[in-house]
């Protein structure tokens, strides 16, 4: 297999549009494709994610239509869905057309269109998620498989649940300061453990400000072979390796602070990479709850288990820390338009192997990785992206 | 990019079933796993095609839930939706992902549920495959879609609508032929020109019988490398070609009697397999309309534009003709749970090309070639296979 560059970066505003899933992605395309110094013409493929877009706006079979909207309409456009995860295992699939040798440049991403429906009726349809058949008809959401995640994790490390609430407050901190520093962030502002702490509880003892948003928003990228890639970009960002892992209904989880497709998706994609977490100079990770950016880093292999929230507390994930996490402000402050979150790490990623953040710069990062939560532990994928 | 193989098949029958989509899947995928001769855990990936599976069980993310239930909860599994032609999407992915080197062996299909909305809300849900934007809130169904490229076929060729209703019923009383030699298909009964024309009008001119049911149903194929293909079976079936191709929305095709993400798809497929429509033997295609196995054979260059009705006519598609389509009975008749259905087609070319078709087998087929399409004509995938 050979090697494979992303050349092009896209991404609309996060948070409310009046665009419609087809309108953002090709805004976000037609970015990505114009800082690739390319025409439409010159993509022969296009890989797109997206979750609940016939629920959202009655349209199946988005990528089609996607690919129409670019002027590009003959391409092979196909859908991915794997929850949250779905654009970056439609990303990791259009590396493997270009890493094959089949496809020379292809355009990948997500979009999505989680506002028209409102929260309330978001979190029920995106339990769709959980295993229907004895799960989610019993009234298990996302919050709650979180919550109660957070209290596994309290019990199992012997963290006293409100010093945990106080160490998750200080992700969800730690983010809105990131978001603040990401002009296309949807919640630019920063807010105090005070505040996480007197919010309502959604699902104990997740409070209001532990849950990120339900966005609208697309991101897309354009992935050409690392011989194409020398012509077109002085900044071409390597693929470097990818992992994608799955870990079934959750009742199939023996524990779930040790979330097992991470491990899985993670190891993979070091493996590939050649390299190991001590390498990683800088992650953007699925943060949808504050207690899922904890267990993430731990199985990401950042910090031991049953350190992560004390990791967090003590900075060492902060923009200075040991490893940034979620620099553009993450799930958490940045947005959560789930068909599209996946493209959109990998945009940040890029953005800050090139040094083009700004403020939010993670100076000197050379190796940066995704990771990308879909369901109730069930799918995560991870791409490592190389200077 | 190596050679890859199908080693096993397994297929659910086709009609109205008990079981869930998850389940219905698992019951394909371990006669495909059986017929291998190996173990689940010789799986390395699953590539699933599904369509509603949120609007029809409230199951999204359904492929980790599918590759739990035979036992390999750990896999990437990742779904693909193109409308109808969701598997076939999933089986060139799968084949992708073998052919670069990446998995040895892995397992592809699809399942559907359709039969639990009933006709008239599947119709309706359906509808969100055409675009959403200008097209299916102002009531564009399928069948309309397909009944407006009757009306275009008859009046481009020249073909007074009488004299092509009687060509379309014979494509149904072909595939109906064909299916009460399928023990797997959901009509196994004949019938005859006059039975359709004597049906009612479902979108003029497009009558009951010129329909395919919806239908539940799954499919699966086990793929793996030429090298490993050797030691697991003694007919291995190649894959020889792939194409994919899309058409946009249908305000955007020119002339939908010729389907161009058809025609491109299909001549992709060709030259990668180095042959031409001339040397198939057997072709399983997408009859959702008779119309549109008319439109089909083709596109496909089995036969000129605006001659295939009259080939239709003159049995040179019947199992004994000149180019056999639709051997199994088609959607028409073998059903058609639409994200299963592209992997029912290699289900039935597989079998062909090792020759364990019965009675409706097609003699000395050494190539075999599927074709489904997504939509309104926007998605169209293609696979040879040969012996």
């Amino acid at each position: 297999m050979r090697e494979v560059a992303v050349v092009g970066v896209g991404m609309t505003n996060f948070g409310i549009s009046e665009k419609t899933q087809i309108e953002m992605f090709s805004e976000a395309a037609m970015e990505a494709i114009t800082e690739s110094n390319i025409e439409p013409r010159d993509i022969q493929a296009l890989f797109l994610g997206n979750v609940l877009g016939d629920f959202e706006e009655g349209q199946m079979n988005m990528a089609p239509m996607c690919a129409a909207d670019i002027g590009i309409p003959n391409i092979p456009a196909t859908r991915f869905e794997g929850a949250c995860a779905s654009a970056t295992v439609a990303l990791r699939d259009a590396y493997m057309w270009v890493a094959s040798g089949f496809y020379d440049m292809v355009l990948a991403g997500g979009t999505e269109k989680a506002m028209v429906m409102g929260t309330p009726m978001a979190t029920r349809t995106f339990a769709m998620g959980s295993d229907s058949r004895y799960e989610s008809f019993a009234g298990i959401t996302f919050p709650g498989a979180f919550g109660m995640a957070a209290h596994l994790y309290s019990k199992k490390y012997g963290i006293p649940l409100e010093k945990l609430k106080e160490q998750m407050a200080m992700v969800s901190v730690k983010n809105h300061k990131n978001g603040v520093l990401n002009p296309k962030a949807q919640f630019r502002k920063e807010i105090t453990v005070e505040k996480v702490l007197s919010g309502i509880v959604i699902a104990d003892p997740l409070q209001l400000l532990d849950c990120c948003p339900f966005s609208d928003g697309a991101a897309a990228l354009v992935f050409a072979s690392a011989d194409k890639a020398k012509d077109l970009t002085k900044k071409p960002i390597y693929i470097a390796g990818t992992g994608q892992g799955s870990a079934g209904p959750l009742h199939n989880q023996k524990d779930f602070t040790i979330v097992k497709s991470r491990v899985i998706s993670s190891q993979q994609a070091y493996k590939q990479a050649g390299i190991g977490p001590e390498d990683i100079d800088v992650c953007e990770l699925h943060d949808c709850f504050t207690i899922a950016e904890i267990l993430a880093i731990e199985a990401m292999g950042f910090f031991e288990y049953g350190k992560g929230s004390q990791a967090s507390e003590d900075g060492e994930t902060a923009l200075d820390g040991k490893i940034p996490i979620n620099p553009s402000g993450g799930l958490k402050a940045k947005g959560h338009p789930i068909g599209a979150t996946g493209a959109a790490q990998a945009y940040e990623i890029v953005k800050q192997l090139r040094e083009e953040c700004g403020e939010r710069q993670v100076k000197g990062a050379k190796i940066g990785m995704t990771d990308t939560l879909g369901g109730d532990l069930a799918t995560v994928c991870n791409i490592i992206f190389r200077r």
